[in-house]
């Protein structure tokens, strides 16, 4: 029943890179995600200061501690220049996967 | 403040047994939940392969760990073989309940 | 990369109060969070009894101890008595922000 070492990880990134998150994730060994339709407000990634409220998306991914690190490199790498971005995760016990 | 031993249980799963949780959940024992309307992708379940995209929901449910273990024992008996199912849960702190 | 004695600060309410948070929620020091759309069931704040399944919002803060304390006193203080208000906080680690 205990699976030790798996993580949440959660983005919280505008939705217009949805599409590219769903190219994206399976390459970096993503092999399941949930997504769900968020608005909020804040100063993500380096658009420091952009307090905006409108579409965006979290997506939330069940992983090990591994693979949070390359998908949050990756993301950082590609997004953070140039779109709103927050990363974060926290470990978690799957009950049934 | 601080609530000890308290868990915040996720369930993903497909959105036509959301009316089945409702019926269910509260002879259980679960005396509130949130539902959010969620997409995502995986091969949760035993229906390993199949990956989809469409109406998926998330219910979390702030309870014990009796309470989460016995959740988890009666979806994983009732929906595992059939449907799209995870399972996880991590401990929180209770600031208002 | 690993930022220690991050929370994300969830709260779960009647959506009436979004722009109520909007307002109150930055001159507490929230710089930025996250709504999604609820719907859900729970004897909420002192609603005691109050099975009720309708329009809510989950807000996610990520923020330290100190600030989630603040929200949660001041929603607590404000709200608690007449809506349904559902606080809890969890640590996580931010890989970007």
């Amino acid at each position: 029943m205990n699976t030790p070492n798996r993580l949440l990880l959660t983005i919280v990134c505008e939705a217009v890179l949805e599409p590219l998150l769903e190219e994206e994730l399976p390459p970096l060994g993503v092999t399941g995600y949930t997504i769900t339709d968020a608005r909020g407000l804040g100063t993500h990634g380096r658009r420091s200061g952009a307090w905006r409220k409108e579409g965006n998306i979290r997506v939330d991914i069940l992983c090990d501690p591994a693979l949070a690190e390359r998908v949050a490199d990756h993301l950082r790498r590609e997004y953070e220049a140039h779109y709103g971005l927050l990363i974060f995760s926290s470990p978690v016990e799957v009950h049934s996967a």
